[in-house]
């Protein structure tokens, strides 16, 4: 499927009159756009090379120059996938979308803004939250994963709980499809029945459909307090209940997280309060809303997460509340840390199969000769199954045998091989094992009725016949 | 595009022999099979037979078979659409839902449901409350509509201000696509980033892409208190300050519905409280979460209410809280009433050009002769825009005229055709100039990926090449 671009030097003049031969670059196997978080596990690839458009306009003149030229086109965020959604796997253009930062809008009057695919979440949440707004979605590597990545990989992140994933909070994208338009859909309406819904299509399409430039986002008012309650429990059984619990409470938390022992043990040390020798497990559930609704629910959160409890950390400031965030974020760089890297997937199972699921990662790990533990969104079922590795090729491979028994694993609990980081390049012989033919067509339909040519991100995501 | 059904006999004795011949209905035009709520405006079809399948393996085995001899196939749920999307144009096979009713599984502790297509809207309604739980999209005629219908509009309601639509709340469906397979995508996880998001597609499909034969669901768990209060205004300037105040105000309510001059003038009688001679609009917001919770909402969301209304009533117990929403309810029927019949759409607008649509519509109206008016949900800026008509032909002929203004309008301001009813056979017209000739082509495209011989309800939705 892979287009012939032979010619090296009439790619970079023709690409250079489109946007300027300072944002051509060259992207061998060395240079940052040919790798993404994939990178510890010796993901990389090589492109023929990364353009760098300033304008929707130009992205769609690249894309339609690349159409006509049979070259393929590999769209990428921030570059922080786990997936190698943003990774060319054999040439091709990138098209990075960083210099598309424009806030065309932010109403927080009639809770929207306006916004391109290029500026980083972070930036994002900082401009609502400085307008009293929230946008809700919150994945991780806020300062460099990008808004369109966000929306292309449909990101989760803790408090999809309750908020629920990104492309819930989009009401209209602007997106460069082939050969090489610049559609809208949608826009700063909250509700449209028009058509079929291609907003949610190109939600977690991970650059196969098209190049998403702007999205219109619902916000919400900024919940006056979030107070996090973070508990340790014996071990994940005792854990597993107190999410039982909560779920059969009435009670809705913003998030629930949890670690489980092997996590807990490896980012231990900095964790904002002391933990006692027998903390097994950790449970964090978040309240949010006005402060007297905040208090009122963690109070309630506290007494159900007491009862198994083996310690109880509840701060009750900002700056302890950030620390405890914090920390979580930090959980995932604590455990590559470990023994140099780590191969994670995240799988989602029912919620009822959530323990099965914690328990069977550390089994699988061990019978590769791994060490395994899982962390992630416990109220979702969403399990950051990992295998820490010394990135030895023995090891990476073991990890990867590891995860096919993880993939079917979450097959068998009747969950999904992929709750939040998507297909990418890693996880299509997996795809296979979920879907029906019948299903694993309508995809490859739907991937060719948006691109004829198979050149949005080729080897990404679902399969084209002849794959 | 309409397939033919020449030989009657052999059909029905075909249908028979899948679904039983009790199960085959005459569809002529007088029959229910043909008709939904765009009766009252004179829109009916026919059909060579109405099959009443008992299982998903039948409802594919009569695709199955439509597919193979060319028959149009028109899924129906509970008839209740206002677009014709459930109305044979001419030929073809009815395939009602409605003895699809089982509830395979109903899970309050892992706030999930697998319900069939066939289940009415309040009998899904019904068996969450009394487990406690909240299935949260509440379109309206729950009593006649179907869950499998609901998901093939992506069916509205009140609450979807704060809820979102009924598309938000499904994690997994299973349905016959084209030539006859049943397929199941998705299932009982929250989280699902796995392929493209082919339930989102099906959502609002009305019946074009396939026949939606059960549903995982998302529930919550209900809220302990709902307290609505409606206040009433002079005019429509003070009712859309007072929603645009609401908005500005950081709470956020579960719904904030409105009903301009005309529509609270037909709809006053029965009005359970007082009204007084000024009332010239309405806005009715609601509290919803713990009692503490929503009684504190109420009291701030009155305090915006008060500073212009000239009547507020907020109901205090259950009768009264049921009997404002039973109200709310009955508008649409009470506009009917008045002249015998009405001519309603469905635009939504950006929330800050609400006001300008609530005027417009009535502007449009006398510009036809005729009586506008307007309810809806004004915190999605959705409008109910509404023609009284007594059902001559010069009158709905005057109806459908105003319509094309409707549609021109709501682009103008930035919204769109339609917010909850779908394009159906009426609004296909006004699509074309909502969207531009790529999106045309996509939605086009889509289409054909799923049904290449174009028989899933054939003359709905988005058209296709050559319609």
């Amino acid at each position: 499927v892979l287009g012939v671009t032979g010619d090296s030097d009439a790619l970079h003049h023709a690409l250079a009159r489109i946007v300027g031969a300072e944002h051509v670059r060259p992207a061998g196997a060395s240079s940052p756009w040919v790798r993404d978080a994939t990178i510890s596990r010796g993901v990389h690839g090589r492109a023929d090379a990364a353009v760098l458009p300033g304008s929707p306009a130009e992205v769609a003149e690249v894309v339609a120059w690349c159409y006509r030229h049979d070259v393929p086109i590999v769209p990428r965020g921030g570059g922080t996938g786990y997936a190698g959604g943003a990774v060319p796997i054999d040439g091709g253009v990138v098209v990075a979308l960083e210099r598309l930062r424009a806030v065309r809008e932010l109403s927080p009057l009639q809770w929207r803004m306006h916004a391109e695919a290029g500026l980083t979440t972070a930036h994002v949440a900082r401009l609502c939250r400085e307008n009293g707004m929230l946008f809700a979605p919150d994945p991780g590597a806020a300062e460099q994963s990008q808004l369109g990545g966000n929306i292309a990989t449909n990101a989760g992140g803790p408090h999809t709980f309750k908020y629920g994933v990104t492309g819930a909070w989009v009401t209209g994208l602007e997106a460069v499809i082939a050969p090489g338009e610049l559609i809208t859909i949608g826009g700063p309406v909250r509700k449209d029945v028009s058509g079929y819904d291609i907003r949610a299509l190109l939600a977690g399409s991970e650059g196969t459909l098209g190049i998403i430039t702007a999205a219109w986002l619902k916000l919400l008012p900024a919940p006056e307090a979030r107070l996090p309650i973070a508990a340790a429990f014996a071990g994940h059984r005792q854990g597993c209940d107190v999410v039982a619990a909560i779920m059969g409470s009435g009670l809705v938390p913003a998030a629930i997280e949890y670690l489980d022992g092997g996590a807990l043990r490896v980012a231990a040390a900095p964790f904002p309060a002391p933990l006692p020798p027998g903390a097994g497990f950790m449970v964090i559930a978040e309240a949010d809303g006005t402060t007297a609704q905040a208090r009122a629910l963690r109070a309630e959160l506290t007494e159900l997460l007491c009862e198994e409890a083996v310690a109880v950390h509840a701060p009750q400031d900002a700056a302890g509340i950030d620390a405890l965030w914090r920390w979580r974020s930090g959980v995932a760089l604590a455990v590559t840390a470990r023994r140099g890297g780590k191969v994670s997937e995240d799988i989602a199972v029912p919620l009822d199969r959530l323990a099965e699921a914690i328990e069977e990662v550390v089994e699988i790990a061990a019978r590769h000769g791994l060490e395994g533990c899982s962390w992630g969104h416990a109220g979702d079922g969403n399990v950051h199954a990992t295998f820490a590795v010394d990135r030895s090729a023995a090891e990476l491979d073991a990890a990867d045998r590891a995860a096919d028994e993880l993939f079917a694993l979450a097959l068998r609990l009747g969950g999904t091989i992929s709750g939040e980081h998507g297909i990418g390049m890693l996880k299509r012989a997996a795809l296979q094992h979920q879907f029906s033919p019948p299903v694993l067509g309508l995809q490859a339909a739907i991937r060719l009725a948006f691109d004829p040519k198979g050149l949005f991100n080729p080897g990404k995501k679902v399969p084209l016949p002849g794959d």
